[in-house]
């Protein structure tokens, strides 16, 4: 990949709006045949405004390509993993030095330990730590030990909130039964009024309460844990001697290496992780406080590859890594250079555009945009420059965004502002 | 790794029975302070016989070292993906090849749709693919799938399978609840008539009948479906327009490319595989027929890295050259030499040895062994002299496991085997 060619967003663009390229569209053809839908997830184009390539070729840096040789300046970073940039030379240096070894063996490497060790050095409330593949075996794994932990079965989760894709969690009820849910009691997020309601409604079967670091709900403002809630969440459990689950996977080590809500000053008793912990090389992460160190044992779970060694080679530079460069503010500063370069744009322009979340994640909502076109127009307009953002979910910031990538988001994004005001004139 | 090391069994192995080695020994003394248990799940080394290494350094064709620098011929493959052998160099090539383009990106590679491509082609019932990571992601998203397309939720399971270790199917209850399991009803494996009064009780709200590809339970005689079984599964399913799902993860790949119930000329309407698929590699998928392709965008499963490209790159490769090499008749062959050579010197020891299951996939267990005492010490044995092997568990041939290997296994099963029949005279 000629990264280049993506530096002003405009050698490997249309002049219009985007269009699916020639690869991409006989790929879906493919696809289509052998692939239910042509793809399952939230990776699914199909689920993106018209234009955006389903399939890529490779990343570098803070760029992506796609099939057909177009290169944006990622802002979704695979949906999170990529926290110090694709191919980051020093996590892909471990993860082949792991690999000339052996990577799925008959037991872990000591690599493991290393990695534990880390995290329990690394994450506030960590006294030990347990891994997994996939964010969901991590929020699962949580709520399976604070049943065991805790003899009971009631689990709190807030309305609207994405804990994975497990019959208990995912957020679409095809293929689950009522069964799966039946232990569940919904709260509000950042609404300690309604979250202690649900307390009481749980009585003395209160097993846990599971949040997200920060409310990222799709298509809706995001908001930081408010102080108050956080600390109700904390001592609400406390009191009825539940567990108190901070679902980490989609902010944890882009916000604070400590745990997203170490600044809080709040310790959760358990913590799942996912995501950015290895720089895209599949791995998750249970931390837990030493008195579920025992319901953790008794818990039965497992993955033939939860031990492999590479992506835990990958996780220990990933974290080291990200340490040394301070990444969560080098992202926050990156964000923060998008977010007021949008504002500046929104405000000549005349258009209502909300930030909202950390600068690491940002979210774009246009102000009554209820269907997302508006953001959709602006999305499609800002890809056929070179700049891959999201119309309704959370982005992604990585450590690689250095000032001239996010200058190129933005020499995208003014076109694609001024294609709004037209669209609000219009209407 | 210096694979001369273990050729005999006898140049890295004491004299006597296995003792863990003081690097491990370090490991675990460290483990045992950041993780719950020393460790979690399958992999554990507190459940096997004293002396088995915890750690691992490395493997190589069908060898692993452990982090003392042992060599074992591994008779587990890693608990079952690596099938071709460690760090197989046509698979190494493919993954490394994609990861200097790219892995976990904004969407699949091409590869996605050459591996979907792949499976339909060879798999026998499949008209479509979707990719998960791991085993147990397969099986419940066939639940889920099976659960949308007839809108009914009754799933039955046979007693003591295994099919992952989500809340659904863990094999220890703890940390589950009751209602996880509100609606699956048990019967045996093999018994027509206990399936057919499953399949009546769960009169029109039968969803799916799972079922392992083989009877494979842990401390049990392994079994091959019987014909008559597994008819009367496709031919119930079918009647009430339920699917039958079968679960290949542990078999897929080892004993026949057409999916393991082919041979029997029973084609399920979805398969989950995961294990073998990539030689080590994490990735799972889902086969499945056409009727249920509609079934399957209705489901939400997803997971951060189920797109992942350098795991499908590897699988890819993994498929293609275990149909190059007809890898499952190099493995029963290999598996066939094994079961041999165990029958002949259990005879002239005049011990009882049973010896059930595939030749691919052996499982050993010794008559009147109830708590495996007498497997543990032949384990033990053999491990000492370069054997690695499981007391309990089914084991797993690869299609690196050459005459020489199987020779060296059979060498130090020889004095295991003796040590047993003196154990035997000692009662």
């Amino acid at each position: 990949m000629a990264i280049a060619q993506g530096q002003g967003g405009s050698a490997v663009a249309p002049a219009s709006a985007a269009t699916i390229g020639p690869l991409d569209r006989a790929l879906r053809e493919r696809a289509a045949r052998v692939i239910p839908g042509g793809l399952w997830g939230h990776q699914r184009a199909a689920s993106l405004p018209e234009g955006y390539p389903q399939f890529f070729r490779g990343g570098e840096g803070c760029r992506v390509e796609d099939v057909d040789g177009r290169v944006y300046v990622d802002l979704m970073c695979s949906w999170g993993p990529i926290v110090l940039g694709h191919r980051h030379p020093a996590v892909e240096a471990a993860a082949q030095a792991q690999r000339a070894l052996g990577d799925c063996l008959d037991g872990p490497g000591e690599v493991l330990v290393d990695l534990a060790e880390t995290l329990v050095g690394m994450v506030a409330h960590a006294d030990w730590a347990m891994f997994q593949t996939n964010g969901t075996d991590a929020t699962t794994a949580c709520v399976m030990i604070a049943r065991a932990a805790t003899g009971r079965r009631k689990v709190l989760v807030a309305r609207g909130s994405y804990h994975g894709s497990a019959p208990w969690c995912t957020p679409v009820p095809a293929g689950t039964t009522e069964a799966d849910r039946q232990h569940l009691i919904a709260f509000d997020y950042n609404d300690p009024d309604s979250l202690a309601a649900a307390v009481a409604q749980a009585g003395d079967d209160l097993a846990a309460i599971i949040v997200t670091a920060l409310r990222h709900d799709l298509a809706r403002d995001q908001e930081l844990a408010t102080p108050a809630f956080a600390q109700a969440a904390r001592a609400l459990s406390a009191e009825r001697g539940a567990v108190l689950i901070v679902d980490d996977v989609r902010a944890g080590f882009r916000l604070d290496l400590r745990g997203s809500w170490a600044p809080l000053g709040i310790e959760p008793d358990l913590s799942a992780f996912s995501k950015a912990i290895a720089n895209g090389h599949a791995l998750a992460a249970v931390t837990g406080r030493d008195w579920l160190r025992e319901a953790a044992t008794r818990v039965f779970v497992t993955g033939s590859f939860w031990c492999s060694a590479v992506s835990m080679a990958a996780a220990l530079a990933t974290l080291r890594e990200l340490r040394r460069v301070e990444a969560p503010a080098v992202m926050a500063r990156a964000g923060q250079r998008l977010r007021e370069g949008l504002a500046r744009q929104a405000a000549r322009a005349g258009v209502g555009l909300r930030q909202s979340g950390p600068p690491q994640m940002p979210l774009l909502l246009f102000e009554g945009d209820v269907e997302q076109k508006l953001g959709a127009l602006f999305c499609q307009q800002a890809l056929a420059r070179g700049a891959y953002l999201h119309p309704k979910h959370n982005m992604f910031l990585c450590a690689a965004h250095d000032d001239a990538a996010i200058d190129a988001v933005l020499a995208a994004t003014e076109p694609a502002m001024a294609a709004v005001a037209r669209a609000l004139k219009e209407r």
